[in-house]
């Protein structure tokens, strides 16, 4: 339902705010944007929904962090495919309360992100509730020449990569996080990605993505892993490792490649400024964690099942 | 955040109803759907979010309307651009009760919708939350080798023109209307259409924006504003050319033509199906309703101002 004034008003401050940029014909302000993307490029289309309560807390972090995690979590999947993100819509439904102060907030640090990788902010749609607040951004983005990477190419003997320390996100890097797309990109002009997810769910359950979709098994090295200091500081009873495999939201990229394109990438190190991780390999089938060269099942959940 | 399991069972069961399209590259299930669209046509890209108390009622519609509902106002936001709809991502807040058959039923109220207009639905994301039902569709879509029609091409002299009855659409018709998405392409085809939009806000509001972005003004003709049978069923107190003007959600299109191509329109009655009302023209400036020659001021509101 319109929410007028309000709402026209709001769009008005929004335009003036919105930069040229040679992609976008027409951006907010009309029943659709329209966008001049790369001739033959593969576009990408992804959208992430985040609700108070759920995924943030308005109270606590405010409207600006909220803003950028939510342009964050969708270039991340647009890095989880080695694209190129070009342009966001954004719908939002407000708390009637302060919703206008809300909005402005929301979209300065969904701008803020999306400005780091120059993407484009085009249109939206702004609704006004009697509901916590809720923000929904979708992203275009493109394939590069070589392609979108996909989770389906991973194959037995491949080596598993992630591209930092995991776990206790929820102590602020939920919010704070930088978007592995220059990483991501970088990577798949140095090796044959076969297989890639950005870590959202818990590095366990992602790599259960990847095997599921790519029809094989994987074995993580419990000593390999690497742990954030983050998880230290959560200081509860669950181990260091389980919060590792388990916390999610840590946004960094774990991916498969041959044995030799990983041997060549840890020889390269660093790559992009980051470290990278060599966690595990793939195997024929089941996900494992392995210590002291014992193996052990492992949950998706990020459970590991003790050996009796 | 993740909702393990549950979230995982729905895509499974969502990517088994997933047909194929030659245009979908990678559909639901990755970080991002890929996607080939035609060489060198513009993209649209269009968001909007429903809100349940706020756009429906969730109790009184039923998961599978609210689906139609969601897909159809982003369709009759590419019809409005008189572009073709291409693929659509979806993201959804379910309330944890009974969350799963609400998901499943809006799924296939989406896909009705999004079927009847060749759209793919290719990906999006479910949360589930302790709020009320929110969903949020994008859609994308192309523009003809014509070009996007914007709201900003409109002149004086122009004739404005809508595409069907106003008004009363709350009764039922914002739940079940068709998007005139073939219609807006078969006018694009006919004549040059200088502005366009759908009528959401209500047409003395929708026509407004048409004035606002073209610099014009902009008289209805009050005797010729086609009403609905439904405002007569409202039985309140307002009138019924107030409501022919304010209720919105009609998701009829008006449009503006020069005089020469309106009075073709007129000849070549019906387009597509649909009769076409002459409804005013286009001026320097104001907004205005007349009546037995006279003009008064009109809000967009859809108030109008008596004189005296």
């Amino acid at each position: 339902m319109p929410n007028l004034g309000g709402e026209f008003a709001f769009i008005e401050w929004l335009r003036r705010r919105t930069p040229l940029d040679p992609r976008v014909l027409i951006g907010p302000g009309d029943d659709a944007a329209a966008l001049k993307l790369t001739p033959n490029a593969t576009s990408l289309l992804t959208t992430d929904m985040l609700l108070d309560g759920s995924c943030f807390r308005l109270a606590e972090a405010g409207p600006r962090a909220v803003g950028r995690k939510a342009m964050g979590v969708n270039l991340s999947d647009i890095a989880a495919m080695a694209g190129c993100p070009v342009a966001a819509v954004v719908s939002v439904g407000l708390p009637r309360q302060g919703g206008r102060a809300i909005a402005e907030e929301l979209y300065l640090g969904l701008r803020e992100a999306a400005d780091a990788f120059d993407t484009a902010v085009v249109g939206g749609d702004t609704n006004s509730w009697d509901g916590p607040l809720v923000i929904s951004v979708t992203l275009v983005g493109e394939a590069t020449a070589r392609g979108p990477v996909r989770r389906s190419g991973a194959r037995a003997g491949d080596w598993l990569f992630v591209t930092g320390p995991l776990g206790g996100s929820i102590l602020g890097r939920h919010l704070t996080f930088t978007p592995r797309v220059r990483e991501a990109l970088q990577l798949h002009q140095l090796v044959d990605l076969h297989a890639m997810i950005d870590v959202s769910d818990g590095l366990a359950a992602d790599v259960d993505h990847i095997c599921k979709e790519s029809c094989c098994g994987a074995v993580l090295r419990a000593l390999a892993i690497p742990i954030h200091a983050d998880v230290q500081r959560l200081g509860d009873s669950r181990s260091t490792l389980e919060h590792a495999l388990a916390d999610g939201e840590d946004f960094e990229l774990a991916f498969a490649v041959s044995r030799t394109d990983g041997k060549r990438l840890l020889a390269t190190q660093p790559i992009a400024g980051l470290t990278l991780t060599h966690v595990g390999e793939c195997v024929d089938d089941g996900l494992w964690i392995e210590e002291n060269e014992q193996r052990r099942p492992l949950q998706p959940s990020g459970f590991v099942h003790s050996l009796d």
